[in-house]
């Protein structure tokens, strides 16, 4: 059975504010909350349907309080349009130290906006085993259900800073190469990357703004052949970071 | 003002079976709808802000009835979730003939059922200057606002047809080359990939059906480092589409 107090802090969870007040976030659905409890962040509590209590029963760390809740119920706490599995408070983790080294690639997002692409690009940088994504205050929050949702488990491996970027990679150290994808770049076909530095991915309306770009030391270019004037920010960064590990 | 009849017709064409009925479709925003009026689609009706009516009055071709309205009234009429500039009706084009050529290469999706990761992979097909997208019937539908939307324009460049994709693969010459991702499959990397044949990316959760997958000449793989499983389709899609034009 759900308290008055459980449904509150869940309903708070979903707003930023409060994550950052309670430091902790809502992970959604069956194969996420597998990820969260099978990671080394802390869950808080667990809502589950019978079933997939049952399932996951040998998975549960000892001492999480565990709901047992129908699918309409847990539909209706969380945030999908069906949930029949699982829904966790989950406490969000310390920043870890944000120190560059040579040769490690992080990726930096400027005002990427839709929490869908964010969690798409947390995926991504999981998927090359970067050593993190450094994002824009202005970018959607990591902790969003939407994003964590869109990492589909990556949101447990990959650490997130959220940093002012133009200041940020100011105190970088000057040799370390700052890349970012601009239509009048260089032929990444023609370039030998390697993950070193820094890839710094703009907004889909307006790339990254003029005090970002022009802190760029290289500007790579995707060649394509058709009509479309851009790609989308999750698709680009694949790309690009496809090419920064082609040695592999 | 908004008649009743023209309401109702918006909000009909909502729904695919409405689509598919009337042969027409919406188009909202205001980037969208100008590729739509500099395009061969036809428009049949325009509903626009005053001030968004005043920037693009020279674009408006003679005879599309246009109706005045307030971005509330928009707002209201259409999906978005604010709407300050622009909705179309427009008539879905003739479907073109479906014919595999040499030397060019089509893009097949398998029951990728998320309208936002059928417009993004509609976009990056017409960055590519593919032949067009074949959808399987269990895809989303290519003409969802949500889909029109996430093209960002595409929609009045790229070709797509709908079918059933295992009896359409089985109708495709025998040499011609049928691709698809697979983690057990060749590193991209490895291999020197031409735009020639299909490519054909299967639904983020299972990947392609069994029936599709047995009907593939190439498995590829595309190396990684870190800890995700997967990535999502438009992500895959883009990075093996760029090793297909690595020697533009």
């Amino acid at each position: 059975m759900l308290s008055k107090a459980q449904k509150t802090r869940v309903e708070q969870l979903k707003q930023k504010k409060y994550r950052l007040r309670h430091e902790a976030f809502l992970v959604e659905g069956g194969k996420s909350v597998r990820e969260l409890l099978g990671s080394a962040l802390s869950t808080e509590r667990l809502f589950l349907t019978p079933e997939f209590a049952e399932k996951i029963r040998a998975e549960v760390p000892r001492g999480v309080p565990v709901e047992l809740l129908s699918e309409e119920e847990l539909t209706r706490l969380g945030t999908l349009s069906t949930n029949t599995t699982a829904l966790a408070i989950a406490q969000l983790p310390p920043e870890t130290p944000l120190t560059p080294t040579a040769g490690t690639l992080l990726l930096a997002l400027d005002q990427v906006r839709d929490p869908g692409n964010l969690g798409t690009l947390i995926r991504l940088a999981d998927w090359y085993g970067l050593a993190g994504v450094v994002c824009s205050d202005t970018c959607a929050d990591p902790w969003a259900p939407k994003t964590v949702a869109a990492t589909m488990g990556s949101f447990t491996r990959v650490p997130v800073w959220q940093r002012e970027l133009p200041a940020w990679l100011d105190s970088l150290p000057a040799e370390w190469p700052r890349y970012g994808a601009h239509l009048e770049g260089d032929n990444v076909h023609r370039l030998d990357l390697r993950p070193n530095g820094v890839l710094i991915m703009g907004s889909e309306s307006h790339g990254p703004r003029p005090e970002v770009l022009e802190r760029l030391t290289q500007r790579l270019f995707i060649p394509g052949a058709g009509g479309a004037e851009s790609l989308n920010v999750a698709v680009s960064a694949a790309i690009l970071l496809d090419n920064f590990h082609r040695t592999l």
